[in-house]
């Protein structure tokens, strides 16, 4: 009986130490519907604090979460105590504004962002004529709740409480937009892109630079999982993108992703499809059009609100 | 049998025709939850049009709508059909972001707002860095969908395809906020309030003014019904309202209203509790408040997401 226990143990204990990450995704559409637009809570496994990657609807996913079952307190709870920081991809309304809305019940955290993403949030949403000013800087009077954290490319930052660090590239989009990839002590990862168009569209190699930095950690098997939007079916006519991804753009990249890598395919690798504008039926048709054509063998994941998703 | 049809024809068509309002609510709270922020659609009983009084939440209501079996429509078709104008009472973020993120899939329409909130919406909302510009004026490229209309104070507007007309009155709010009351063509009238402080606290006499305006229509038995916001519970200080109602102030303001009226209760008089905050159990507390204390004995209305209401 105590070997059988012990197996169970053991059992038990690598199924949980083979994890690395937990993302719960609080909102996973690319527009229209205000219930449910990006914001991804991501964690490493050893510790009970997450990142908030976007902030479009938080609230209503995580009450959402906690309806399924899935939180391991209330919905504003978690929200005060265990998440710890915010990165803004862009200064976009559907990629914020659950952040700006809960603002007068948050608890204070920093919000990790590329420059313009927070000027933006300085002289157009932290205001007095749109909110109130729950940041540390900007239009007065100055709550002081929330602190802009300025990132530089190529630098490194240490998100406290979460034993995450994190790093973000620039992404083409109408506005300055980003990716933000998250290590965790042990080299292990997780890559977060906000919006962005292909680079045969938008002309200027920001994704190739992100795919040839990653390609090392990915071959390793370090690199857990991508989250990365497709908004648009392949029926979208490319002048008309605005600075998204197609199935079709988004396997171009996932090639160049593998090229960097040195591999032929990325068989079986997690890709998240975020930002699925839900119109029509374009949600299934997106979904059928990557698995129709997925020569990089790659394994597409379509998150669910209040899902946890564990790598 | 042919007597019986009739009879039952003629209560059929009373009770119909003593309907003059629908009001769809798509979002009834006042804060946090992106999913139920508010929004209100109004409509003559007579005319399949609705004017949308403030768009916090416009999609995920009408989905919810839908889903209770409570639209003729799908979600978008009713908001390209039949939404023909927006009311936007002030410009803070939970009371019109539901129509700047649905602005890509909208229909056109005219945008109704006193002209201090038609500036904010141009200079902060209706831009690139932020969102597109789909209205009329402001930063280039100006996609033109849908128009601003600055209201005057005291000046009725015909709103199109709607049977209805609008006057709009400013209320005291941390930024200029304001009242619409809507008239349909036998002189009856919903009016719907934005955030607003009490007279006392805020000082300024905007609810007094428009009391004594309304008074008549209500004592004649015209005005229908009033939707009215109660943000917090009593025991919120005085001094930390932020230009909101509790129970007890909106007791007093409705005090004045029959003064003006030259009555001595409202009598089952539908007043319809809008922006309650929901944090902790306030929207429990606010409701046994306002039954509690009822010296007008006013019928409170506490409206659902999705639920119409009939007047």
């Amino acid at each position: 009986m105590h070997k059988y226990l012990f197996f169970l143990f053991f059992l038990f204990s690598t199924i949980v130490l083979s994890q690395d990450f937990e993302i719960l995704p609080l909102g996973v559409y690319g527009g229209g519907d205000e219930s449910n637009l990006s914001s991804y809570l991501i964690r490493d496994y050893q510790n009970e604090n997450y990142i908030a990657c976007d902030a479009g609807t938080v609230r209503a996913g995580l009450i959402a979460a906690y309806k399924k079952g899935n939180l391991s307190k209330k919905p504003m709870e978690l929200l005060q105590d265990n998440v710890k920081a915010y990165f803004i991809s862009h200064s976009h309304l559907d990629h914020l504004s659950g952040m700006i809305i809960n603002s007068p019940e948050d608890s204070p955290k920093p919000i990790y962002a590329f420059p313009q993403t927070i000027e933006v949030l300085k002289n157009h949403y932290f205001i007095s004529d749109t909110w109130a000013n729950f940041s540390n800087e900007g239009e007065e009077p100055i709550l002081g709740k929330h602190h802009y954290k300025r990132i530089d490319e190529k630098k490194y930052y240490k998100v406290k409480h979460t034993n995450l660090e994190l790093v973000g590239f620039p992404l083409s989009h109408p506005v300055p937009s980003s990716a933000v990839w998250l290590h965790n002590v042990a080299g292990n990862s997780i890559l977060y892109l906000g919006d962005t168009g292909s680079d045969r569209i938008e002309g200027n190699g920001h994704l190739n630079k992100l795919w040839s930095t990653i390609a090392k950690n990915l071959k390793e098997g370090k690199l857990k999982a991508i989250l990365i939007e497709v908004s648009f079916t392949n029926e979208q006519p490319e002048n008309l993108l605005f600075g998204h991804l197609t199935p079709k753009l988004l396997v171009e990249e996932l090639q160049q992703l593998a090229k960097y890598a040195g591999v032929k395919s990325l068989k079986n690798f997690p890709i998240i499809i975020t930002h699925i504008k839900p119109d029509g039926d374009s949600i299934i048709q997106i979904k059928n059009e990557l698995e129709a054509y997925n020569p990089m063998q790659v394994q597409y994941i379509f998150p669910e609100q209040g899902v946890p998703l564990q790598f």
